[in-house]
Formats: C-alpha cells, sequence, structure tokens
C-alpha cells in the first residue's frame, strides 16, 4: 500500500512516520504538511529532519495550508507547546533539515490530487492534523474525495480533548473537517475513541534506547518528553496516547480496530457527531472506530520501530 | 420473559404497553409510573385506563418519584404538551381510569426491588421516562443493580433532542441517568441513534383503523396526533419515532439492534458519552444501540398492534 502522509510533526507525528518506514507493507510516497501541533513551517522541518534521521532523506516533504479555512493566520495553542514542547518534539536537538528548494503551497495540494490519480485505489491518505489542506484539495480536484483517508482526530463516543465536545485536529479548522465528513467517499475516523486506549509507557522506550543508534535515541528522547507531559496532564491513563501511529496502522491493517458505519458532520466548534439528516441513509461514508486491539497495536508499533531504529 | 414498564405515559408509552401485551413471549408484570412528557399522575392514570381499553385492568400500575433528585417538582416542557397534549394522548378522550385505593411511591421502588428478587434473571425493566425512581429502588435495593435493564433515552453517535447534546429522558434528571449508568450491571440504552429510524405514518394507523374496535380507534387517534406534532417539528423525517415500543421490543429480541458495548456517564446536563475514566476498563456495563433493523421492527410491532387491537 503506499501512502501519504499530512502531518503536524509533533511526537506522535513523528512516530507516525517511523510507523510507515517500518512496515515492509508500506510505501511512502510523500508527506504533507498541516499545522495544528506546530506551524506548518516547523511541522516541515521536523518531518525532513526526521526522514533524514530514519535514512529515507527522499522521500517529498511538502507544505500545506498553515491557517484554518476563513482565517489569515494559525495561532498555537499553549497547550501544544506543552505537549510537543517549543519545536515540536519534545526540545530534542535534532538538528535543521538540509535547505531544499522553497515549495509553495500550492504544490502539496496538486501533489495529493497527482498522487490520488496515478495510484488510485492502492494509496491511502493519513491526515494527523488540521483538515484545511486535504479539503482544500477535495475541493479544487473532487476526485480526491473518492481516495481513501484514514484520518486521526475527533471523539464520537467519548468526550474531546480541547473541549467536553471537541477534539484538537477537529476543532484547528471544523469546516475543513466538516467538509471532508460530508464529501470524502471513504473514510476512517481513528479519534479518541480508541487512540486513548493505546499507550507507551518509558518501558517501551527504554527498549529503544538500549539499541544504542541515533535515531533510537531520538524517538526515546522525543517520546520520554511526551510520556512527561502526558503524566501531568492525564496521570490516571498511565502512559502517552498513540495518536497518529494508530492512525498509519490501521490504514495498513483495518483489522486492528472494529468500526461503526455511519455519516458524520462537525458542530460545535469542533464535536464530530452523526448527522441526523443522514441517519436513515442507507449510504454511509465514515468508518469510525470504536474498538481497537491495542495490545496488538502497541506489539507492530514496537516491531517495526526496534526494527528501523536498529540500523539508523 | 417477565416486564415491568416505567412510564410517562405518553403516545409512544402508549404504544410500549401495545408491544408488551400483543407479545406472546412477554407477561407484563407491572407498570410504574414515571414523569417527562406528563406528571406521574397524569401518566398514571393515562397507564391504566390503556390497560383497561386494552383488556387488562389488572395489571398493576404504581406511581413512582414525580421529580428529578435534587428538587422539588418537576415543571413539563412546552414541548412535551406539544407533542403529546395537555393530557398526554394526545387529547384523545380515553375517559377516567376505575378508581383505585392510592398508593404511595415507596410502593414503587417497594414493587421494583421485590419483582427482581423473586423473578430473577427472567424479568426486564424498561424505563422510558425520567430514571429518578429506578436509581432511587438502585440506591436503596442494591440488588436492583443486577437487574436486566432496556431503557430508552440518551444519544451517543447523535445529537440531543432537547439540546444539541442531550436527549430529553436523560435531561429531566441527568443525575439518576449517571447514577444508573455508573451502578446498573447491565444496562441496554435504546436512544435516538436508533429510534429515530424507525419512524410509524399514516399508513400504518389507517390499517388499525380499518379494525373498528375501540382499541384500534383510540390508538389510530392518539398516534396521528403524534404523527402531526411530528409532521410540524421535524418535517423532514417523514413520520413520528418510535421511541418507547422500540425499547420494548429490544428487550423481547435483542438482535432488532447492534449495540456497541461500552461504560457511560452523563455530562452537560444530560449528554449520555464515553466515561474516559473507564475506557480500558475491560468490564463494560452498557450496551448502547446504535444499528437497528428498522423494517423488521415495524412489522413485529404491526403484527402485535393489529392482533392486539382486532379483539377490543
Amino acid at each position: 500500500m503506499k501512502l501519504i502522509l499530512d502531518l503536524d510533526t509533533g511526537i506522535d507525528d513523528a512516530l507516525a512516520i517511523a510507523y510507515a518506514l517500518g512496515s515492509p507493507d508500506a510505501e511512502l510516497v510523500g508527506i504533507t504538511g498541516t499545522y495544528g501541533n506546530v506551524t506548518v513551517e516547523q511541522g516541515v522541518a521536523n518531518s525532513r529532519r526526521l526522514l533524514e534521521i530514519l535514512g529515507a532523506p527522499g522521500i517529498p516533504v511538502l507544505p500545506g495550508i498553515g491557517h484554518p479555512w476563513g482565517k489569515r493566520e494559525f495561532v498555537r495553542k499553549d497547550a501544544s507547546r506543552f505537549i510537543h514542547g517549543d519545536n515540536g518534539v519534545g526540545g530534542v536537538d535534532i538538528g535543521a533539515p538540509e535547505p531544499q528548494f522553497p515549495a509553495d503551497r500550492e504544490e502539496a495540494i496538486a501533489f495529493i490530487a497527482d498522487q490520488v490519480r496515478l495510484i488510485g485505489e492502492d494509496l491511502t491518505i493519513v491526515p494527523t492534523g488540521a483538515l484545511t489542506t486535504i479539503a482544500e484539495a477535495m475541493k479544487r480536484h473532487p476526485e480526491v474525495a473518492r481516495a481513501h483517508i484514514v484520518l486521526m482526530g475527533g471523539a464520537l463516543t467519548v468526550p474531546g480533548n480541547v473541549s467536553a465536545v471537541a477534539e484538537a485536529n477537529i476543532s484547528q479548522d471544523p469546516d475543513a473537517a466538516d467538509y471532508v465528513f460530508r464529501h470524502g467517499e471513504n473514510v476512517t475516523m481513528v479519534g479518541l475513541d480508541v487512540t486513548l486506549q493505546t499507550l507507551l509507557t518509558t518501558a517501551h522506550t527504554s527498549l529503544w534506547r538500549e539499541l544504542g543508534t541515533v535515531a533510537a535515541a531520538t524517538y526515546a528522547d522525543m517520546v520520554d518528553y511526551y510520556i512527561g507531559a502526558y503524566a501531568t496532564m492525564s496521570p490516571d491513563l498511565g502512559g502517552c496516547g498513540l495518536h497518529d501511529p494508530l492512525a498509519v496502522a490501521v490504514a495498513l491493517d483495518p483489522t486492528l480496530v472494529t468500526t461503526l458505519d455511519t455519516n458524520l458532520k462537525v458542530d460545535l466548534g469542533g464535536r464530530t457527531i452523526g448527522d441526523e439528516a443522514r441517519l436513515s441513509d442507507p449510504v454511509k461514508n465514515t468508518y469510525v472506530a470504536v474498538g481497537v486491539e491495542a495490545n496488538r497495536f502497541v506489539g507492530e508499533l514496537m516491531a517495526r520501530t526496534l526494527r528501523l531504529f536498529d540500523t539508523k
């Protein structure tokens, strides 16, 4: 399977990259940049540098739209700074990426549309931040609506994490998310319903550390920071939520989750909820993950990362 | 199977009574009265009179608690008056019930606890209004928490009907509902997720009318009023929601719905949502109906009511 990741990189986004590169059955054709955990610019720099560290510097990273629909700028939340650190990777010095020709934002949108046309059924797009670039690509190039999309975001059967009703990614651009849920023909939502059931602890990161490689140490440092933020924020959880890598894992192996077929809308500034106007519509376009084989997923994550980090 | 219905009768409660009496595999051992669509007093009078019309005057009807926990009174909503009519049965003159010895509210609670002890596994309680009486019974008699409960109320994957987040029955007494979801060991929630997919129209009520019996005419008149209220309130729905009878039907035949196993809490003044503190708890005590075989259910309802009304 071929993957495009649309990332706001971010520590769990970094894990999403590692999961994709560590999966023998996945080919990462490109990363597009969105905003949320960090700005597009910071996220793109982080993605590029992480690809270099993981031995895959040739994969294109293209910045997408940097602010919500109808707004002129993106203001980073204090909570994002706390959870992911100032530089988005827990304050870990991962260095600056190799200089590249500057890409404009049209390129990310055109790239997505081109790959959808070129690859077709075998492509899955995995957005893990604000959905502005994906929605804009869908609006300008309607064929993008037919693509398989497995997104991290939303909360259907549990409360939100930025408010009682809203999850962070959806709340960054509720209009764009609503557009994706109404127009996307094959959308899988991997939200807080399942990602808060999949946890990593320092017992896991110490296994990486024992490998003694740069990649292993970098990831252990980043994720230890993230685990610390979670320990402060959600002490009862007992680890850090594996949001973004779970979306990649579900794209590659849908049997990791059980889903509820539904038609969603976004209301209340970022709530994902069934669209009552389409409740009796026999056509359902969204598959919401409501159950997850958490232990199997964490095992798959550890297998992939241990293999990948061992050689870098 | 033996049933106790806890009703705020109400037009769809009237259909719940008919569904139970029309089911050869069900024995209605009693009705307890709650509030919501109408006051306890009005609901109890309606239930008694409907039992007489349906040829089952001997079934006990016991009033329960008449107001929410922590409040002194129940104020009926204008919307309830509009949907169910001033007298709760669409303004249809169903007459006054035979006079009875007055029952105090302790009797409903003791009755529920006694039946749970006496009948055990073969008993299912079906609450279709405010959950105050059920929660109070559970609090005073912890064995009630072990009873099978199939309640009409709540909305997990769709918006509420009294606010964007809250369904009417739950919002009447959110604390009591929260208590039931936290303490009940075997609770099935039949909420708006499924009940708004099950509709009756005047095409159905005209089939009753053709029977020419008092029961058939009474139910046709009541439900035609209810369909009219829905036509004003929710013109896109194309019929009236069969909330309460669906809960009875699911109690008797759980295969009518698909369920999501979860642990719920009530927040935001009446929202039913997954309790994040019990998200990874392997023990789930609530089964939320998220899909329904709507046509099969409506067929079962028509079969039972046509048979029942034909002889009364």
